[in-house]
């Protein structure tokens, strides 16, 4: 047999043109359809952004207004996902997402429809109601009965509202729009990859996305916003970030929330949350935890130089832990960003569809007699 | 930015080398671990090659023995999922499947081990409860009671009886079973590899398997099992097929059940189900379904010199329609067999692990203008 070339991990394999996102690792850019993601983190709201994702460009005021209509007027989930939800409450954030995401293509009477049109609306849809699916599993996880989406809300603000169950004011609505807009998609990224792959058989977005989330859960791909906090939390005072640095250091430990797999500069997402966590940091009256992180990052700035830069896991984390999200949803928060992007890449995916599969290498014998039971060793 | 070659589809990359099937297009020859199907079909059981493709090896009787124990005792579902499959009953049986393996893994405590052992342990249970999902629905929908697994009986013979209420005899037993085999893996096709993306970032075999069958579902993958005997009651008598097939060619429709991505000689899968289905038609009294698809196969044998051949669905639907099996049922039987080749191939990611993650090449325009709301057109 002629010796084959292995792509492992397909690295540097291009499967596909995009016209959706693009990360440009190297100077850390991240563009969304031809928009730097600091204009719209700064300038555009998550609805838009997902908007623009969606359709390709900027919405007008009315095309934006009917889109935020159908978005607000989405988000309940039908009480027999709630009870499902209550019946596996004990179970990870994540795989309680992923159930009961994949239980909502039971009540879509157009489950199996792929066209453009019909993958856009129910694609909407399950973006709107992601947030509702985790808000309600952390409160009845706690003890508490969900609450119904508020549409007087935005998005971030209803999502902040359902989980958290307080009004959230205008700034932390804002961080949460802004940390929902940076994660909304990156390129092919491996879960976005993986429902794309699900897409190209022609199964349903509703089975692209639990694809998407089922993937999005593994620690090499879900993000270390987890384990930043805890090390802010195991450093306890600025005082001790020298020693703790350097202990790490000592027994070759990795530092999280530094490294990432494209960005040899500081990932551009990194920025918007960097500046909303002192605020919140300072609001909530616990500027130290700010000051940990901010020491952190100062000590690992030579290891810029070698590409090892900050990563917007970094400060996610902190926002979160100051907003009282407890760590195990911090996966989550980034699944009910990106759930949207997947739709983005379903859709990319449906219009041009190939089968994406790709071969592997059979290396072991062929020819073997099988041996009856009795005369096995 | 310098031109990138495009590999649409993924289309001759090989991602990895494996060791567990082949398929071997050009002559029809399909290898398990070594062993040819035709010698595991005729010799072997499902629990036996599920055994050599999870360990590697066919096993002794001691081994066989504990494995098959194992299995047997794996196979009940709890409660809470039961209820979840009769809150969402009404939708297709492929998404309830998926929700409830999804469900599963919330009532796992080492949920996230992906330790060799771990997924095997989950992997081995998750086999056996697939079935035992499938049946509950099917038994709920209709207005009965599901039935409780029956540890006197077989893998295959199981299934049949949980599924239809009564046990089947040894022939049926037999070629369910030998369905089950022959369906159980085939290289590199479109499930198993999204499984491998999933469990390539680390995600867990429970996240892995929902992955396989939330892709396994798409039209281009789950197979045309269902449309050969739609096209087969459409016919109706012997007499009909040289008409039909006549007006097909006419209309250029494409004829169920044959062609193959990757057989250009006859489906090594088809012989065992050929022969099933000639005898389950003669023992049904029904003996007109098979002379109805044996001349639909013998006027369609001139398209062999094209590489047009009969494939396993088409032989495979015959037998579970002559078994009751209603329609929309045939591709969740394909899962049943198809889940643990899930496990096979994620056991073989996670032994030498890279994250796969392929590119996409950005063909999109990178500093537009952030234009306000209202000064769009």
């Amino acid at each position: 047999m002629a010796e084959v070339e292995l792509k492992r991990g397909l690295r540097d394999v291009y499967f596909d043109n995009t016209e959706s996102s693009n990360v440009i690792g190297d100077i850390g850019r991240l563009i969304y359809r031809g928009y730097d993601i600091h204009d719209l983190a700064e300038k555009s709201t998550f609805e838009e952004t997902v908007y623009l994702m969606m359709h390709g460009q900027l919405p007008t005021q009315a095309e934006l207004d009917a889109f935020d209509s159908t978005m607000r007027s989405s988000r309940a989930i039908p009480q027999e996902v709630i009870d499902i939800i209550t019946s596996i409450k004990q179970g990870h954030p994540m795989d309680v997402l992923r159930t009961a995401l994949s239980a909502l293509s039971s009540f879509e009477p157009d489950v199996d429809d792929v066209s453009h049109e019909g993958t856009l609306r129910k694609g909407i849809k399950i973006a709107a109601q992601a947030p509702t699916i985790v808000a309600a599993h952390h409160r009845i996880r706690s003890g508490d009965k969900p609450l119904d989406p508020d549409p007087s809300l935005n998005h971030a603000g209803n999502f902040l509202y359902m989980l958290l169950g307080e009004k959230p004011d205008e700034d932390t609505s804002r961080l949460m729009d802004k940390d929902l807009i940076v994660h909304l998609d990156h390129g092919s990224n491996a879960s976005s990859f993986a429902a794309r792959v699900t897409a190209s058989t022609l199964a349903d977005i509703h089975g692209a996305v639990v694809t998407g989330v089922s993937t999005l859960k593994g620690p090499l791909h879900g993000g270390a916003a987890e384990g930043v906090m805890k090390m802010a939390l195991e450093i306890g005072e600025e005082g001790n970030v020298e020693a703790y640095l350097a202990g790490k250091r000592e027994r070759r430990e990795r530092i999280m929330g530094f490294g990432h797999a494209v960005y040899r500069a500081e990932d551009p997402r990194a920025r918007h949350l960097r500046e909303g966590s002192r605020e919140l940091a300072n609001k909530k009256g616990q500027p130290h935890w700010f000051e940990i992180l901010s020491k952190v990052e100062e000590h690992m700035r030579p290891y810029a130089e070698r590409g090892i830069c900050v990563n917007v896991d970094f400060w996610s984390g902190s926002v979160y832990y100051l907003l009282g999200i407890p760590e195990d949803l911090f996966i989550s928060i980034f699944a009910v960003a990106r759930v949207p992007g997947y739709v983005v890449q379903v859709l990319e995916q449906q219009d041009k569809n190939i089968l994406l599969r790709p071969l592997l290498n059979y290396v072991g014998p062929t020819d073997l007699e099988y041996v009856p039971i009795a005369n096995r060793g």
